[in-house]
């Protein structure tokens, strides 16, 4: 069947499950968007700009497994960079599509607008080598290889991968000989390592296990919970991955963030002497600047291509195979461990004293739902909600790997449109609101409608919590931010709110519970120096790094 | 006498004429920042997203002979790429600092935050190695080698550098030995160079200079504008790089854009025998797709780092070296030439009709003053704006071959900011507002007073006059554009207008000349398929491009 390659390669992306296109138009790649407006089951999402599409992407490819983004050659392939990088930290699998000059412009060197003006063209796609886990340069002749090659690529790794795709190859019609298909696992031989483990496990006294990112990345929450439930091995999380295992689950013990945890859990993972560290990675900003107090030698890495225990290390598996493998083991343990306490709901005062940080957590914490998306932008936010006692079916989405603020506004485009019935949360602050603050028009034009949580204390309390709480450097200029929603066009179709109170507060969350139907943006005033307990904790773990 | 090498790397900016500093705070910069709002000769800029820094530092750059901005790692320097890119493809020197980890976090490879996770620390900086002229990592050892070396490099070049600024390195206190020095041009003897043009000149019945970005990126307006009065040849302009040959010169003909050129300057260059082609470079959008009929043979190509004539190549030389040849020429041209018609003021009727493009650009023209500094942003604005007939000290900025929409909002920042008081005309659309909309907030924080136009037409019209002139791809959100600096907090400092007719837009010029002292705002509604006559042409030969 004779199809152009923009179409072969939509095709393959609709056979993933993608159906939105995230990004910008520009002349290498609008012959090539007909390719897609003309689709049934593909829809095009114009954003503001390429930062914000590649950032909604991410959010979109959370929670459907996989997303696309398209930019043109050059100014826009370089602006989502940042956006990529960030899914590429988090393992997050974006196809990053550039619509590039002809082959005949680059093969003649032409000094093209969007190229360097020197004639040649490999420069921004080898910028994104580091950044993406495969590239592709699609000619007519291997798109049918080298793009079936990067989507599995992109779905086995969960990383982002980035296809340069010339606009006449986008427009040249090829013979389609097969429709794609995914790749088949190689699944490997884990068992020698299985038998280390249970090694480990049977000889130690107080066994436990971290988890994070990866088992949102690559969807293992089942099989983690199947292997927990069989072992009995209690379990902690990191905020790098908070999601990851069912809060609900009676052998989860809490968030373990080091020197921040509550006590018993920081006794319990820090005495331990059989951590099985599954999809979790150890950052500075996860455990309070590295302030873990268990041995590390007692620490099994179980990671994406990463099997470390003691001195043995395997760099070829897979984390897929590690959990399968685990979910054999013949081990139950017997040791107690602190379980998770849920916070009592309701224990604050509702009255017109200034709202704190600590009173919108925790009405934050009753107001949540089952199905509820959260997404806490690195901040205050952040810092605030990892702390949250999610429900079995909650998703939560941060960025404390990558954390580049302004992240999680276009996220949540993405998140929403991913599923638009579910409900989604955004809690963000005003100095991250300010970076990408356009992808609001974006959630307008969409028509989708999430709930919108700005805090407004004036700047960027993250950094003040580092160095400089008074330097002008971490001021902001004040906006009217309930503005925004009519400015971006969207007087009518917006509910804005304004609190300043856990009065008001609970009032306006009231009345988003009644209108569920239509967007909220609710801004909250909160003093300039106020923050959750462990931002400011990690404010000091951070500035002490840099010292 | 010791200083930290924060410190150190001001005092060396400094010396340059650097006094603004923009950038964005983040936790590996922000011990540095004290070292620059400690300061009396710099000022700390703090821009609200990264990539809007990069091109406010482009425009400042385009003024100030050269800008400096400070990012932190990872995040930061990455939203900027796209920015850093412009500044290298047009030439502009921009000096981008990234505030890193700790030598020491670096060398453990810890996983950090804004890492890829992954222990490595030299992905960034390698991405920037293609779109810098110069890179440097430094430490307390290679400070007072270093930072001189790369910023001779983005002086000598005019071209972005990356200075990798670890935060430890930073807070180091060195002894300074010397203070920073400008490097001591070599010049080299091109004589043999100029042997060669002069017998083409003198061989020549019909010789033409055409000229372009180069001469605003080397300051060269005074040898060119010497050389052009001494040797009586015409000079014909690039719209990349209007402003290069001062349009008040009896030897001006007029901009030179290929077919789209007015006849006689067609005629004139198309047919010249003798083809100066000085820091000018023909790329498709500045000549409408290559549409230009002389032989390029005929062409002496002196640029930066390449002078070509015929078979004879150099690599090596300067521009600046090559000017000071062309000055010491003996010869004078006697071929008649066509001369440059200014428009005649005022042939447009005021009326209450919809302003077109045509009036709109008309009435543009009898505003400008001298001293006025005129951006265009890349769509109709530029291509409307680069045949303004401009006075003798009028700068006019424009980005046409880098050409990312958006640039020049937050670049206005930096081109008032480079000089308050000259008045600061910024023509910009809507859909290229929209990416960057939030450096307006940063223009009331810093309360500089330009004017801006905002052609609000309803979407992506450059993109509509390549292909797709109705799909939905090219539709933007309807913004109200006239509360945006109400949101950014400049209710009472901006004047806000609207304008749909040119009685109205008439009236609204009237009060920007009688109301110097406030920032403008003004909304220009027109049609949504109208265009610059040129706009077309030129959307129809990248269209064809593409095929």
């Amino acid at each position: 069947m004779k199809k152009r390659v923009g179409q072969y390669l939509m095709d393959c992306l609709s056979n993933v499950g993608v159906d939105k296109v995230f990004g910008v138009p520009g002349d290498f790649n609008l012959t090539f968007l007909d390719d897609i407006i003309s689709r049934n089951d593909l829809e095009w999402v114009g954003n503001t700009n390429e930062l914000n599409a590649s950032y909604a992407a991410d959010g979109y490819a959370r929670l459907k497994g996989i997303a696309a983004m398209v930019t043109t050659f050059g100014v826009g392939e370089l602006s989502a960079v940042n956006g990529i990088a960030g899914s590429y930290a988090e393992r997050v699998p974006v196809i990053q599509i550039t619509g590039a000059p002809t082959r005949a412009v680059e093969q003649a060197g032409k000094y093209v607008h969007h190229s360097l003006g020197e004639g040649h063209f490999d420069d921004y796609r080898n910028m994104y080598d580091s950044i993406t886990t495969a590239q592709a340069y699609i000619t007519p002749e291997n798109a049918q290889s080298e793009i079936p090659r990067v989507i599995n690529a992109a779905l086995f790794e969960k990383r982002p991968v980035h296809i340069h795709l010339p606009i006449d190859v986008a427009n040249t019609e090829i013979e389609v000989t097969a429709s794609f298909e995914l790749a088949e696992h190689q699944h490997m031989d884990v068992s020698k390592y299985m038998q280390m483990i249970v090694g480990k496990l049977q000889s130690a006294e107080q066994p436990v296990i971290i988890t994070g990112h990866e088992i949102n990345s690559f969807g293992l929450h089942e099989a983690l919970e199947k292997f927990v439930t069989q072992t009995h091995i209690p379990v902690a999380q990191l905020s790098l991955g908070k999601g990851a295992f069912n809060e609900e689950s009676p052998y989860y013990m809490g968030v373990y963030d080091g020197a921040l945890a509550d006590k018993a859990i920081r006794d319990y993972v820090d005495q331990s002497d059989a951590i099985l560290n599954i999809g979790a990675k150890l950052t500075d900003s996860a455990t309070a600047g590295y302030s873990y107090q268990f041995d590390i030698d007692d620490v099994v890495m179980i990671n994406h291509h990463n099997f470390k225990m003691n001195e043995t290390k395997d760099n070829d598996v897979s984390l897929v195979d590690l959990l399968a493998g685990l979910n054999k083991l013949n081990y139950v343990n017997h040791t107690d461990f602190p379980k998770y306490k849920r916070p009592s709901a309701h224990d604050y005062d509702l009255n017109d004293d200034p709202l704190t940080q600590e009173t919108y957590f925790k009405m934050m914490q009753d107001f949540i739902k089952d199905e509820d998306v959260i997404i806490a932008e690195q901040g205050t936010s952040f810092f605030g909600a990892y702390d949250l006692a999610l429900n079995q079916h909650n998703k939560f989405i941060g960025q404390p790997l990558w954390g580049s603020i302004g992240y999680t506004l276009p996220a949540t485009l993405g998140t929403q449109l991913a599923d638009p019935k579910r409900r989604n949360l955004l809690l963000i602050g005003d100095g991250s609101l300010q970076l990408t603050v356009q992808a609001i028009s974006t959630m307008i034009r969409e028509e989708i409608k999430p709930v919108i949580f700005v805090i407004n204390n004036d700047g960027y309390t993250v950094e003040r919590k580092i160095h400089g709480e008074n330097e002008m450097y971490n001021d902001i200029q004040m906006w009217d931010y309930k503005l925004l929603p009519t400015v971006f066009g969207g007087k009518d179709e917006v509910c804005t709110h304004d609190v300043n109170t856990s009065e008001e507060f609970q009032k306006v969350l009231l009345q988003v519970e009644t209108q569920p139907d239509r967007m909220h943006f609710i801004e909250v005033k909160m003093d300039v120096h106020d923050a959750p307990r462990k931002l400011n904790a990690i404010g000091q773990a951070f500035a002490k790094q840099n010292g």
